[in-house]
């Protein structure tokens, strides 16, 4: 992916590699890495709206998989007359930010950014799929930077030399948490829970803060509560799928149990991530329920007889009293007051930072 | 294996297989099990402590298995002098009773009870092995006698509709409970976490419930937490590898996770089981470490990049405060007051309840 920061290099194996090109929308499977490095090719909006469904890509991939949905979208109707294809878009925008019930609001944003850069493109006469794309360039680099940001004051959290726990795979912000801790020379033990049913944990977290050269281990999801008290860990930290106004963390299934954990241990939980005006209360977010038998296996392996039953509800949601703080580009708030994050910022210029 | 009780005959296939018969322990392998139905064939007591050191049967599986075990380690030495096959089977008791750290105090119970019977039959010349098989059944079929005691009052605790959780398998009295709550016409929802990194809550528990007819769900270990507060759980419960006098309990790791959940969700834990005098605080219980590689795979698959560490405790530690009652065959008590279940016991004739 073309990137105006070389520092960011570094993230290019880990980072949501979701791609328009020529008529093609390739996404990396996450599911299966980094045992395999496979991609699933899409050659219409709709198959990359069943790749999101299926969980292809996870954490911020989806957003960046949308904008190439998009791109692609524009790519299908490219022979229709300006408003033909502005219809098109449209409808493909809402298929697409549908795909999780989960993060509608979220991929709204995402999706709309991209109908504006469309509706310019149709305007001057230029290749609508390029700028979807260029647009979506642009805005990752200014979410980059802004995750730095983010990065840099969930790091003042750390001890100089302490243990840190985390939760699924928060993608850029795992990246840029460890850019930022090594760059500080912090001396960091890190535990990773292992994420069931997708062992997020275990299969990205932990290689990524293993090849960034901290002292990692997995530890399997039953373990938080003990390894916070026996292994002396400072600090819990996740991103999140939603963080609503009202302080209510939306996030991987598991979250809500280790922030219980944290609170009883007296260990901090910070959260990193925009306030999600999208939801002014928690009771605006569906928490997605999955395909109930995929708890029943491991690694494809069976794990229950035949006729049990399984239940997978996608999140989890985390009570303000259960968070720290809210680590955000510009600072850390207490859940109770997200609203000042927003004071001075002109609404209609949001980017949300995952 | 035999049994006084034929209303039990429904737990056979679930209860530890180990039995004793012409100088070979065979041990149904519960790491594989229900998938497979294999045994490990010990032909010395050596390799029975070996097969506990490797998980081959759990919960009060190796406690008959110990106790086959010495039935075999007669066998070994029934062609040497009185004086010489008594100074072997001290030497397999210590062997067999510290094959794994956190339950040498009820394993030495067991082999204790073993050496006591083999004193007799060297007296009266009768056949030694055959007479630690025979102390065996007896003592198993009391301690089923026991467990219904300890079944009744769980059950006790139970709605009349309601929902259970449990945590991995404990064996007899899941079987036992079950029956109870059959017996009462409690209409249960069970939740079963899978209890990484065996799945024996996925396995073996959830097996149990459903087979006996029970609406039972699988979650993944983290789940527990929000499941407790979303499906309205009425009650957590477990069994313990040891309930030490001052009210701590050590179980399987996760228990500890669990009943901080069930706390902040306000549900209660009830423990069954016997207090541990052999635990006179928690200060004497040693948490056993396994390999920790073991947690880098599920069913055999590797989850984690090559590598990475894992951290592997077999039990946690659970304080009184987050233990709403601990269940014996006597009735609940408060884990504040377990000297209480000793009062007018003698306590030469304990026979622990697991």
């Amino acid at each position: 992916m073309i990137r105006a920061d070389k520092d960011l290099a570094f993230m290019l194996q880990y980072e949501n590699i979701a791609w328009y090109e020529n008529g093609e929308v390739r996404i990396l499977d996450r599911r299966i890495y980094p045992r395999k490095v496979e991609f699933v090719r899409c050659r219409t909006h709709l198959e990359v709206t069943q790749a999101l469904k299926d969980m292809v890509t996870q954490s911020a991939g989806p957003y960046t998989a949308a904008a190439m949905g998009m791109a692609l979208a524009a790519y299908e109707c490219r022979n229709e007359s300006k408003d033909k294809q502005l219809e098109y878009l449209k409808k493909a925008a809402y298929t697409i930010s549908h795909a999780r019930p989960t993060t509608v609001a979220r991929m709204t944003l995402i999706v709309n950014g991209c109908l504006d850069a469309a509706e310019k493109a149709l305007e001057s006469g230029e290749n609508v799929s390029e700028k979807i794309v260029e647009h979506t360039v642009n805005s990752n680099n200014s979410r980059y930077f802004k995750v730095e940001k983010m990065a840099e004051h969930l790091v003042d959290m750390f001890p100089q030399n302490g243990t840190v726990m985390t939760q699924c795979f928060g993608e850029t912000i795992v990246g840029m948490m460890l850019k930022v801790a090594k760059q500080r020379e912090k001396n960091l033990r890190i535990f990773c829970p292992e994420t069931r049913p997708y062992f997020q944990g275990a299969r990205l977290t932990a290689t990524v803060c293993h090849e960034m050269g901290f002292d990692t281990t997995v530890i399997t999801d039953n373990m938080p509560a003990y390894v916070m008290k026996k292994e002396n860990v400072d600090v819990f930290t996740s991103a999140a799928d939603a963080i609503c106004m009202d302080g209510y963390v939306v996030n991987k299934v598991g979250t809500y149990q280790i922030a219980i954990a944290a609170k009883y241990t007296g260990i901090p939980y910070f959260v990193t991530g925009s306030p999600d005006f999208g939801h002014p209360t928690i009771d605006t977010v569906k928490i997605e329920n999955r395909d109930p038998d995929f708890v029943l296996q491991a690694m494809g392996v069976k794990t229950a007889a035949d006729g049990l039953k399984g239940y997978y509800p996608a999140f989890d949601i985390t009570p303000p009293e259960l968070v720290s703080g809210v680590v955000t580009d510009l600072g850390i708030f207490t859940p109770y007051d997200l609203q000042s994050y927003y004071k001075g910022l002109d609404l209609n210029k949001i980017e949300m930072v995952i």
